[in-house]
């Protein structure tokens, strides 16, 4: 694994709790970490139990004991060695977005076709499809049990650069991180809409904002620029022709980390929020016929029979954030030992860059309507009913 | 009074209990319902207490008895009534929208600042200004509570014509009613971000929709054509540059009448839902310092320091729909005896009628960019840390 | 109508609404208001609309244009009025607790037994039971919905008496009020169990306390002892074994009006709390089969196949704490037009009077376990499948 | 550690994670597992890292590499394996209730009182103590934040019985299990009531019911008896006065692990529900003065100066029902490290079980009032303002 921060502790946590509470049919093994400092990599292996440290990626490449990388680096590194490691024959799980600019994730997705064919296998890190509401929402629309839909309604809420003291980081450069709140917490929302409903954007019109425009630097001794987005609002049209809002922000005071998305249809309605993760809200039935116990149901997805939720305790007793990366470590698992394409895959990863480099575009043009590429190969399948959910 | 449908009844309902919970200077008498089938007005009349019914409304402009015309018919016939109304040196309540036009409304915004040189009164009947949380999350803002605006997000879903066997009505046609729900419903988020913030919209840019495009004639014997929209999503600026997005919908499946407004600022954010019409949840302090105790605060609006509530019951003992009436009826009355204009004005009313307009246009363009005609004249109170809120 | 501050304005507003809203065979008018002070009454008669005032409760009996005696004074005045109304021949609508000893309760439902002989009607005003959701869980589980009975939780917890410097007044005394929270609120949740289960206490063990022991009185110049309760909390079980817990105080900080019940049954549950009134809470279908879907739908009880609800506004228009009285006269007057006796009918008064003689019991024994007498004529009807609820 | 089941795994899960997340000057090692079926706990110790399975719990007690046992079976074995391992200078964690009877517990609390004495610690598993909305409540009352402390209002509620299918097991045997919903999860909201006030019960009154008499064997070939209580119902008073009241039930339909707490003080009030566990909600500032922005703040409980929450993920990446025991696990290795007593004690674990058995003791004889013996010696310490929690 590349990275140890604050991603590489959560990839770590969901290997090795894959290994634990799933039965996947291959048992994952941590081998490797690989961070410049080798100091702080070695605490982070001992505490998690990597056998070994290495400070480049490239000696991954090498290693015969090693036959899958994941990648929780920056996203300006994410195509040299999420290329270099399929080419390798590696299989990778690269973190989000796929890259900085559509170009470099072109090229990824190019090389996942390639390494495809050869039995090697990609998939990139939007966790959030595996939060067990959120599967059992893709589920529920899937089975129709909305109806047609609507409206889509999404919005990732934070707010820890509400206040203009926090200092610089990697997040704030367009070079590092690509773009801002867009990129950090929009790609969620854009690859969670196409993964609920099965659509994928058309065209978008979008504001964007830099509320703090100069941040201290961390080490001290004055300010830097701020050349990314603090916020993102688009509206947008799905491949259906469904509307659909769209808002990302780290500037709203009060909200931590709150991805809110509604569906509505013709039959029923859904609506999430991560700040209680455990719930998903079902409304069905349509609004005519016998309506006097119609509303919205507060599903605890703790149960048995929701996805994932077995594996883990008795129903109430809930689960947190980094669950949803032991149930990615072990969809790739499973689809490794399948010899099937795991999802999302580069190509979705693709599709989502398009999407931000379509939200940016039209920001930069004042808010002008800006199609995007459709990116969705005729393959890529849609939400069925029967959903190969562990 | 002009119309007895909904509106003519919970207008009915407001001037009444205007009278029995509140003392404003002038006591309202119920003199004269107009309602072109005598009937059916003459039943209203007499559940509601009023003296006289009337089939033609122009009989009221001669009658020394009326002091006051409240207009609450569908939006083709305001700018006729209002005007004459006004000519004829009554005050007037106009329901909302204003108008079904631009220019209707500047003739209406027109004869009203005349009328105000003489000492009639005017006023537009954005009446969910009146709701208890939302006059004190206006009065939080004005005390600047939030800091600095960040985000405006609003939202109006209904879901009563999702079903498609719902029958054609006026509320359907765009001679009648100007748009769907834009005018009906998304009015009233336009006028309440400008009554929160004290800002206005000044472009947009938009989507609509039309799901059902026909539906069955309430008579029986075959459909007709829907002439206005079932939703519209638009995001746009304020004039402090703030971003907002906005929803109208009354296909939302579920949600039953959710004016949802959140505003964001540096220092605390506000969140409101009418379908829990007595609680507004504050979240104050910024994110920096002692975070331990911070969050969203439930306000149960009803304690006798919050706006209006304490003419009414004991904490606890919750406010409905239509109390909002009566606290419109009581600031117009007031405005009247003190000889001060009421708020909101038709000038208010033309705004929020351009800002309609402007998100036609918008979407009947493709989504372009449509700057919106300031509207605001420089006479306009901004709202002010001391509300003369009852 | 005897009384004239807050019991008397809900009940004017009541009877005015029940003529405005709805269609009962008999149209009240408001003919007369008693008061000692006449000023004072005066004032509430011309708001409300009330034709007359009269200084002399006793004024009523002998006038031939008063039908009912609607009685909103304090509990010890209420036996000597009502059975004096009765006797007199008028029908008697009187505010719960039905009296402040169960010698008194049983004298009143002695004369309103013989009334009801004369085709003279009696009621007593637990008018919860007419907020639209709590007459929705009667329906449902009237309709078995929730299979057999297992817990009952009932909790009044409002925080007016939390602050020490709260004045005496006339709730605070025994000689008056009969009890505290005990009888002020404590009563509702009795009443409601009743109600909504169709069964009642046989018994219980309590605590009860006072925090506060002295108060200021209100025109200064010293304090009084308070003599009686300002919380208490009691369980017992029902006349079909289940367990019930209770909790009435006014002393929970933060709780305002907060009547909450909450049932479980074998194959469902529900979940109410009146400061979100206008919401039921409903878990159906147990916990065996398929239980992907399966939580509290949250009904927001303003549709029109909703108890009372489709006299009002459209869907999400929300009712308030008033409306309740609305119905509670609507029920009435359709029952003195049908000839049948009304409910809560004062021997339902009398059982809950019984309750809390228990309940004081028991606290003056050391939570002694204390059984009530039952109470319960035979031909009291248990809920049933066909509501008369318009 | 002595089992490998449910408590086995999250047992397992707490010192894995306490060694990944937390910094405790001791760094754990999982030296071996212990279970009859060696098969079944070689794939328990397998996935979760243990070095050795045993299938002898008192070959642990001769290990030289081991120096804390931990003790995961049910209630019936935890005297002889605690006792034992307490003699042989092994630390011990033990799972909750600490036995299933007075006698055992007393045996236990002298063994860990002489234990001390010899530098070996011993703790009693009542996680709960250690979810961060908890342990942030113990703070916030320590601080006095609430003032004197007026009601506790404490439900732990389950539905997993309410099914009559649901086979046998032993925690439906009394002489396995100690007692019912009474034991398993009744414990926890007595714990936790003594944690967050500091006082301790003195006295209840309780009802006590068995829904389901007869389960089916899980092997198949009939039924056998429950001789456990599926519910019980309790109110009491603590060492200060304060009325609490209590219920423990399996057969709350629609709750799945609902452990819901509230206090009412005289100047705040708190409340949790487990359902919803990284949020507590905080009401300050008492009835009087300003009420204008009172009400309850819904604090989510993942800042990093909340109790635990820094170690985790950044703010609004919510924790799970696991985490607890990692907290757990962290504080009574910084206990041993340092020499001091850890809480809860066997000592604390006594004073639950002596409730326990009066709980009982009232059931059996009609709900009379039964006394609690204190069972808190003096030198237990009350919360104090400064916490220490890591």
């Amino acid at each position: 694994m590349v990275g140890y921060a604050f991603m590489g502790m959560a990839h770590s946590q969901g290997w090795r709790n894959a290994r634990s509470f799933f039965t996947p049919p291959i048992r994952p093994r941590l081998t490797a970490l690989v961070g410049r400092d080798r100091e702080a990599a070695a605490d982070v292996a001992d505490r998690f139990g990597w056998q070994d440290v290495e400070t480049d990626w490239r000696s991954l490449l090498e290693r015969d004991d090693i036959d899958l990388i994941d990648i929780c680096t920056p996203g300006d590194t994410h195509a040299e060695i999420a290329v270099a490691a399929l080419e390798a024959g590696k299989h990778v799980l690269c973190e989000k977005p796929l890259a900085n600019t559509v170009a470099e994730a072109e090229t990824m997705a190019a090389a996942a076709r390639a390494a495809a064919g050869r039995g090697v296998r990609s998939m990139v890190g939007f966790t959030y499809r595996r939060v067990p509401a959120l599967a059992l929402a893709r589920r529920l629309v899937a089975e129709g049990r909305l109806g047609e839909l609507r409206h889509v309604r999404a919005q990732y809420l934070q707010d820890w650069l509400t206040d203009p003291s926090v200092p610089m980081s990697w997040r704030m450069t367009r070079e590092r991180a690509g773009s801002g709140a867009l990129g950090d917490i929009g790609a969620h929302i854009v690859d969670l809409t196409r993964y609920l409903t099965g659509e994928h954007l058309v065209g978008v019109t979008a504001l964007g904002d830099t509320f703090v425009r100069e941040r201290p630097l961390p080490e001290g001794g004055g300010t830097a620029p701020v050349t990314v987005d603090d916020a993102v609002v688009f509206i947008g049209r799905l491949s259906d022709g469904t509307p659909a809002t769209f808002e990302a922000t780290r500037c709203a005071t009060g909200r931590k980390n709150a991805i809110r998305i509604e569906l509505n249809g013709s039959r029923g309605s859904l609506a999430f929020d991560f700040e209680d993760m455990n719930v998903l809200h079902l409304h069905e039935g349509g609004t005519d016929g016998d309506t006097t116990t119609r509303g919205f149901t507060r599903i605890l997805v703790t149960e048995p029979d929701h996805p994932y939720a077995g594996a883990w305790w008795p129903p109430g007793h809930v689960l947190g954030y980094e669950h949803a990366f032991a149930h990615q470590a072990t969809d790739l698992l499973i689809a490794i030992a399948e010899g099937s394409d795991p999802e999302p895959s580069f190509e979705d990863g693709l599709h989502v860059q398009r999407v931000l480099d379509a939200v940016q575009t039209s920001v930069e043009r004042g808010s002008a309507w800006t199609a995007i590429d459709p990116g969705v190969p005729a393959g890529s399948p849609p939400p069925t009913k029967e959903e190969p959910i562990p």
